[in-house]
């Protein structure tokens, strides 16, 4: 019997691979406890807020959740700057990424994305029938011109992660606003500020100040890491009338549960919590700088909770090697960035046990 | 400036009208706790087996979800009769709807569906850009003549809900056999049994049963209803080794978040919920089948958890004066049924609570 075909552009995406799991390392090297520094995950645990949350919501799982999310949105517009009809929310920035795809392109169109950069671009892209065209690295930053001359007619949208995972660095304002301006108005402009609550470069400029002026521009964040909610998928899109018009009629009624809609309004009122963990994490990077430089291992200096480090060997293999002592990490091989090892800043007894790890492999 | 312009299709997709809330209701007539009747929901609350692993999880939800939901996948199948790897999980059925479509359609493919039944699958198709050809209804129930002839070439996908929402009517297995043998190769036939676990009728088939024998067929389902998860928004898609293969390429990695995941295995477990459930579902339903008779009301007999009742007025203003009464249905004008409300079945007190209040308002 013939089978139904899928469409045409469907077979081109490449499967996902998933990163190695705690349950992996415990069962190949016969570890108890790794420590997992491999996810930019946030070594605080959740929101202590959203816990509480938590609980006062179990009892009403039977019903739906709100439609509109509008305690959520509200709480994200007050956290982020904006206003409320500008934001939207999603499982997890891929989601609202995923939004705005499939609402801006058809198949054949060209999206713009940086060569070193969160995968998930791409694939959104190419579910949608898109083409890539990716851009030039400069030092391992982002390079707004190549951007600026690459984008052409035809492009539909521009990807832009500010900080950029996983190089760490981040464009300042300049660079934004030379970016912003750069772009033809029939180019959406996506900037996906998953990171920025960790930026500590004194001239960051966060994008959704910008949503008023350029009606080609989106923004997206997550309370994956800033918040420690990576497990409930809480992402947003912030924007201007006409993107958020647009997506309103592309996002399903029910996308988020209710456990996220309220859990996600209680960590961003938790600023204590969120204090506590750019503490944690900037003390921690200071830290690993201090023991990268005393290695005499190059580091990327970094605006985000994770930072680059060049092993100087094959990074596969030391990564393996870290996982026989314990410490996940991610190669950074797949990301063409031969040499290198992506380590989320973790607990100070996390970050000192990868130092110990990274010292008996090399 | 030029705005970016949307794919052409989006601005032809209705935006989404919610139902009316109990907030809504108390708010407008000042109601202090009205019964809500109107979206199918779970009138016992979510499975207690659900709320007990929600605590156990909630401590790890700065950690990501595992990618692949394994443990959900492995008792859904065992639930619902299958592989684990004819599985795939999304928020809700929506989702696995959404992924379907995204898969198979291209923009100006074109989707069947019986005119009268969920409206998630016309906005789902129209977001692909897909054109969508409606068929008859044969006494409110779905005609699966009609659906075969209305088949052509250019149909890549057939909806069918199997009991069908807002009708409450079910197809059996000759129905199912003659629809499933009858549409060709290409077309992908959709069976969405979200409400198949009430169905009391004899001679029902799950498609599940079907999809090692058509590699054209995948069932949908959900914990919503049966579960009392409808706030958590847990789906599944089961469908053979060509469906599974080309839908895993569509899953984003992190769709589904972790307590989704705990809390949908726990609550497939929860044998004794669900017992509970139909019991107090199929007692409901009877009860309000005497009652409708003793008010000389025509209903169409229910294999669901709700019931179409013919209250021979205006049903938008039979609806208004009932929510005035504190009572939330649904009004079937939308859907073409004038005259009908869809009444979801509740506990015992909160149906007599609308019976009353239908005798009082007609």
């Amino acid at each position: 019997m013939k089978e139904p075909k899928p469409a045409s552009w469907i077979q081109k995406i490449p499967p996902y691979v998933p990163g190695t799991s705690k349950e992996t390392v415990m069962e190949r090297y016969g570890i108890a406890n790794p420590v997992k520094l491999a996810s930019n995950e946030n070594p605080l645990g959740p929101s202590p807020m959203a816990l509480e949350a938590l609980e006062q919501t179990s009892r009403r799982l039977h019903l739906y959740p709100d439609p509109d999310a509008t305690a959520l949105r509200k709480a994200a517009a007050a956290h982020f700057r904006c206003k409320p009809e500008q934001v939207i929310a999603g499982n997890g920035s891929d989601e609202v990424i995923d939004f705005l795809c499939r609402a801006y392109l058809e198949p054949g169109d060209e999206v713009v994305i940086p060569s070193c950069t969160f995968s998930y671009y791409r694939i959104a892209s190419l579910v949608c029938g898109a083409s890539v065209r990716t851009t030039a690295m400069k030092d391992l930053a982002i390079d707004v011109d190549d951007i600026v001359s690459s984008v052409s007619d035809g492009t539909k949208i521009v990807f832009l992660a500010n900080p950029n995972n996983p190089t760490g660095t981040c464009l300042g304002r300049e660079d934004i606003m030379r970016l912003v301006s750069g772009l033809p108005g029939h180019t959406l402009l996506v900037v996906d500020e998953a990171y920025a609550a960790f930026v500590r470069r004194g001239d960051f400029l966060s994008a959704v100040s910008l949503i008023d002026s350029f009606p080609n521009l989106a923004v997206t964040s997550t309370l994956s890491k800033s918040h420690g909610l990576a497990g409930l998928r809480v992402g947003f899109c912030m924007a201007g009338e006409a993107v958020m018009g647009t997506l309103s009629r592309i996002k399903p009624p029910f996308n988020m549960n209710m456990l996220a809609l309220k859990c996600g309004e209680a960590a961003l009122a938790d600023a204590g919590f969120l204090e506590k963990t750019l503490r944690t994490t900037w003390e921690g990077l200071d830290y690993l700088y201090g023991q990268m430089e005393r290695l005499g291992l190059p580091y990327i200096p970094s605006q985000t909770n994770f930072v680059l480090v060049r092993v100087g060997r094959d990074s596969d293999k030391v990564c393996e090697e870290l996982m026989k002592q314990g410490i996940i990490t991610r190669s950074m091989n797949s990301f063409g960035l031969e040499g290198y090892l992506r380590v989320t800043v973790g607990l100070p007894e996390e970050n000192r046990a990868f130092v110990d790890a990274l010292e008996k492999v090399l």
